[in-house]
């Protein structure tokens, strides 16, 4: 797996972020695309949001069980977005506010200055809005909406 | 990058499947955790959808302009879900009707036998689950309702 890009911003730490961003819309940063894949951006305006797939990488090396930040028990890591699981992808949908040349300006995120980006997708409703009353197994109804900590980390 | 597991599917080319699996509620597939991340599946029941990413194993390798399914034009990469980008890696949300040891039974898919896995996470409704009226680019509001073909193969 290859970086397209790295995240600019002035949270450093887990504590200083949202655990998910989507509960937090001023929360900005920009994407650093490597001029590389500068191109690969072209046609992106006019998307309201995208995908940002990133690695967390202080994140110790995967496990099959955590407490996810959401928890006190250990629940499968599959069953969480725990960033500490096989190959350490994490994706945040984001508010995509401009692009400029190989620059994304972003907001309703939730990763930490530095953070290696190895994918941008376009979001699109009617793929990835999932209608209905969605069952959230142990996670229940409960929002999302907590700053990190260094559990999952080195 | 290693694979968790890999798609079971009565569907072999892309031909045969959706471009995206969500307007296609029926297409039913397995996916084939090999057992060292087994237990990494445990308390996912209950979660009505998860994402599953995959890679596109037949595909060539990354272009930064792509004709996607959808157009008749190039457009950068990161603006389309076509598989042929950096990384390789696609994303798929999964109706999760059943977790019977290592197989998880889905439905609404787009990926064809033996596509190799590299992770399962739930579908938030209140993380993934964008609201509002969303400006969708070049794509415009047209649903991505059609079946695949060979252009991204090697």
């Amino acid at each position: 797996m290859e970086s397209i890009g790295v995240v600019r911003s002035e949270r450093k730490s887990p504590a200083e972020v949202p655990i998910q961003g989507s509960r937090h819309p001023d929360e900005a940063a920009a994407i650093e695309v490597f001029p590389d894949y500068a191109e690969g951006l072209d046609d992106l305006d006019g998307f309201d949001y995208i995908w940002v797939l990133w690695v967390a990488e202080r994140c110790a090396s995967f496990k099959l069980k955590v407490v996810p930040f959401m928890d006190t028990v250990e629940r499968g890591v599959f069953s969480t977005r725990s960033p500490m699981r096989p190959n350490g992808i994490c994706m945040t949908p984001a508010r995509l506010l401009a692009r400029e040349g190989n620059i994304l300006r972003v907001r309703g995120v939730d990763m930490i200055d530095g953070t290696p980006v190895v994918d941008i997708k376009p979001y699109i409703a009617s793929v990835d809005r999932v209608e209905g009353d969605l069952g959230s197994g142990w996670l229940g109804g409960r929002d999302m909406d907590r700053k990190g900590d260094d559990r999952f980390e080195k």
